[in-house]
């Protein structure tokens, strides 16, 4: 692959939104009692090196205080300027282009993040794993994952856990990723 | 409860469609390998009396040739007549009136069916228990199960499982119904 390996890992309502309206988190908060171990996200975040996300999800992030990435290499996708305070760049490119180019700077595993970012991902086949999280929410209305922009594609099944909290987990894998990983 | 239990039960694709465009259902075809036992369909179809359902699926039920609910009471929510072929009953009114009047009759547990049916009975909370098998799909178009005009409603996992064919299986209950049963 000429590219480092991408991996998405959301929350979601069951009628499939990562956020409420105006990117409220709050409904979610019941649901956030699981550990970093039990959810997989500590495995995630000790097994990637770089996370891509769009400027929204940068800015919620921002917003919750501490940074929470301080050893990882951070890429915001936005066109307008960034006030970078931890290091974090800003992309204004294709998606496809900025993998090709943090491979050559070494990157072996990226965590994509962010609605609009994970369906470029998805759009562009870029996306090889995919951990999401339902909560047992839903929501009526809110900023959903998957847009009428992506055309079908066919998973793979690679674990489900039901979490303490009342979590659904499932992981799904590319099939095509998983060939390439042969 | 002044009505009978009624129970939701579909596949959906991760995107949350039901069907795809024109009411497609060819992408869930080689997803339906697993047995009604391992499905926990024959399970529903065993303990339920009375199936509701809209036109639409109506339809598409017809459409597969021999009639599947020979032993059920079935109702089909439509505003058009109705060429009753296997007794089934149209009803033109409110689902909550329906229930109500199915009580009367003696019925004890309902198998609610079909989008729109299902989005009526989600948004006047007459749903208690809703199976949804997630198949492995992002379709990115088509029927789907949730919509905006529904109000946040929070639900319980009863059970998960991971079907052979790829289905990820979890039953959700209603806090409410749950309580009504205590």
């Amino acid at each position: 692959m000429n590219r480092p390996r991408v991996s998405v890992f959301v929350g979601l309502s069951l009628d499939g939104f990562i956020a409420g309206p105006g990117g409220d988190l709050s409904w979610m908060e019941p649901y956030s009692t699981d550990s970093p171990e039990e959810t997989g996200y500590g495995h995630l975040m000790d097994s990637i090196d770089t996370l891509i996300m769009g400027r929204n999800t940068y800015e919620k992030v921002l917003s919750f205080g501490a940074w929470p990435y301080p050893a990882k290499r951070v890429v915001v996708l936005t066109h307008r300027p960034l006030d970078s305070r931890h290091g974090e760049m800003a992309y204004a490119g294709l998606l496809e282009n900025l993998l090709d180019r943090l491979k050559r700077q070494g990157s072996r595993h990226v965590y994509l993040d962010g609605g609009e970012s994970v369906r470029q991902g998805l759009a562009g086949h870029l996306v090889d794993e995919m951990t999401l999280s339902w909560v047992p929410v839903i929501l009526g209305r809110g900023i959903p994952l998957f847009d009428a922009a992506l055309c079908p594609s066919m998973w793979k099944v690679k674990e489900v856990r039901a979490l303490p909290s009342g979590l659904v987990q499932t992981v799904y894998s590319c099939p095509h990723a998983e060939a390439a990983e042969r």
